[in-house]
């Protein structure tokens, strides 16, 4: 059994595929995202979507900052989190602009005073201002904050979005096709729409992130911050204090809490662009959050061989992470990014403009696979050190 | 301190007030949802609006009952919960079909099984069929099922919902006026649109209710269903065990379990009727859901005296759970509905109408108090006993 598992956590999330398959599975099966009629409009050429998603358990990360150091300020990104895993999924399927946002916090108010909900709130604002300036709308229409510390034992950060969007502007995934190349935009650096250095840890795999690179400490200082129902030799079984200073290749120090808690980057201003400019262009489009590389096994329109033979040199806060857990190669790509969270299918005549594209933005953008016929849906990965890992 | 407080629960919620005042509130100040413009579809006569809620710790008085019992059907009534403290919010502004939800599960996963998310997630679906026999349309479009054991003890079943409504077709609330009467909606019984007893719990009061009905054995048996840092005086110190018989006055024998998990009402079919047929006749709508009988005060378009000295007869439930907790009345009507969940605001000559509208679901109803003139916003409320209570 992994780590991974024994945390209470499952990248593949079986269960839930299980519990929601009797439900409307929406018009377009390989789209990132449920796309449904126009129930709002009742226009046979629009769409409706709504997404859910959170900051899950990165919001610890923040508590045990704060706690810590004193530094609020870090709530901020736990909002900008819980936007960017909704609007990055909403991307994926074209969709980029006039989005409404509404926003379920849950907290435990013995814990959580009102100046982190306020810092959370207003930082969720001032990130859809920051947004708007890219031509990225998102309209903040309320939301719920509750005090349920029988239920949560610090504070659940999630957002739900709604969209309606024309059916002629949506990415499905069926036009990907054997000899397609995959552009991949890496999640780390600094793209000039950032005003720090991005790790590229996103908001997946933080349970392990947490515990395979933090001290037993935490553990013991805060027990609030864990399933004591956990078996105690998965619990916070890594080197490292959060003000532990980490020095990244071109950035300067940072410390490992600035590293697993760096904001969650969004595709947004770029995908503005590209599906103005290349829409046509676009065949697929898959954002690696939970699963990882392997996410985009999910969304292929046919039986296909993915090959990644050329990924990004994983970020620095991977190899740490991965030399405190010893984990392989496997379960590295399945659980964390790894490099890269957007991954782009189109020819290869096309590929060069999407890079130039990416790389005005100040992303790190590159080929990192292609497309071939097969008669499975399968993925060859090739890792940094030369092994190939299938899934 | 009260024991509400000491729960780590605020009624008033003051801290969520304050740190989401900057925010922008919408088209009109004193209707009970926010309410924006057409984003969606442009149109200066339509609005938007998305709401979110949950069913709060409700859901652990689920997991108690199903620990002990084995019975996996109260899940479904916590999917139930979750979208009605949704849907009646927004009856209250008027908008009672054509909706969008989305669900949002967190979850230990060690101790929630795929099992009880498919409950929950089947009955959603369940109780939408249900409410389209009533011509109540609520589209299910997905949502996000997280495993997050560090952040949650057991389960969070929360759901947004999203609309798109013609601005003159709303309820603001700014047509209250001094004279007007307030009708109250049961919210214990059984409609005819409901299959058994309604003990009229709703799903707000919940983390005192089962704290002040429930025994010491849960909080031993169950620790993982309480905050652990809590003082342990106002942990479980109540009376009863799940399965304790409770004889309910007509409907025959019931246990204490049923009563507290007992699925909010919704009065969606009954507003649905008079939303269409009574619509200028309606001067306000109020869900006393958070705030219980006092949630009126924050929804008046001018400084009004409320009177309610013709309240029902607060149904069972309330009387053990006072019993129990030995709390005054004043806190009982700030913390539950203690009898009705809904007040319509109209003429007295109105009135009559809207109770046969009521009678003819199934729902007692009565007026229970009346708008006078006064200089500032404040409410007068007489208990059962004579007992006058003021804020």
């Amino acid at each position: 059994m992994s780590l991974y598992s024994q945390r209470g956590v499952s990248a593949q999330k079986e269960e839930v595929h299980q519990a929601t398959e009797k439900l409307d599975q929406g018009l377009f099966p390989n789209a990132f995202c449920k796309i449904y009629p126009d129930y709002l409009g009742g226009d046979a050429n629009w769409v409706n979507l709504m997404h859910a998603d959170g900051a899950g358990t990165k919001s610890i990360l923040a508590y045990l900052y704060w706690k810590e150091t004193g530094d609020i300020s870090v709530w901020k990104g736990i909002a900008q989190d819980a936007i960017v895993m909704n609007i990055d999924d909403l991307l994926c399927v074209g969709i980029h602009d006039n989005l409404l946002f509404s926003s379920t916090i849950d907290r435990n108010k013995r814990l959580i005073p009102g100046e982190v909900l306020s810092a959370i709130i207003a930082g969720t604002q001032d990130f859809f201002d920051e947004l708007k300036g890219f031509g990225v709308n998102i309209h903040y229409l309320g939301g719920e904050t509750a005090d349920v510390g029988d239920v949560v034992r610090t504070i659940a950060v999630n957002g739900t979005m709604a969209a309606r969007w024309p059916k002629n502007k949506l990415i499905t995934n069926d036009r990907i096709i054997a000899g397609d190349v995959i552009v991949g935009f890496s999640s780390a650096g600094k793209t000039n729409y950032e005003k720090r250095y991005n790790s590229g840890i996103g908001s997946n795999g933080l349970t392990s992130a947490r515990h395979d690179a933090l001290h037993k400490f935490y553990g013991t200082a805060f027990p609030e911050s864990f399933d004591t129902g956990l078996n105690e030799q998965v619990v916070y079984i890594g080197p490292n204090r959060m003000t532990d200073a980490v020095e990244v290749a071109g950035y300067g120090n940072s410390d490992i809490g600035h590293l697993l808690l760096s904001a969650t980057r969004t595709y947004a201003p770029l995908l503005k662009v590209l599906l103005a400019e290349y829409f046509g262009d676009i065949h697929g489009l898959v954002h690696c959050s939970g699963g990882g590389q392997t996410k985009c096994l999910k969304y292929l329109p046919a039986p296909f061989r993915i090959i990644k033979d050329r990924l990004f040199e994983p970020p620095v806060v991977f190899d740490l992470l991965q030399q405190a857990s010893g984990s392989d190669w496997r379960e590295m790509y399945q659980v964390f990014n790894m490099g890269h969270r957007l991954e782009l299918f189109t020819s290869e005549a096309s590929a060069e403009k999407m890079i130039m594209a990416g790389k005005a933005f100040g992303i790190e953008t590159q080929i990192i696979g292609r497309v071939e016929v097969s008669d499975k849906k399968e993925l060859e990965l090739v890792c940094p050190d030369g092994t190939i890992v299938n899934y």
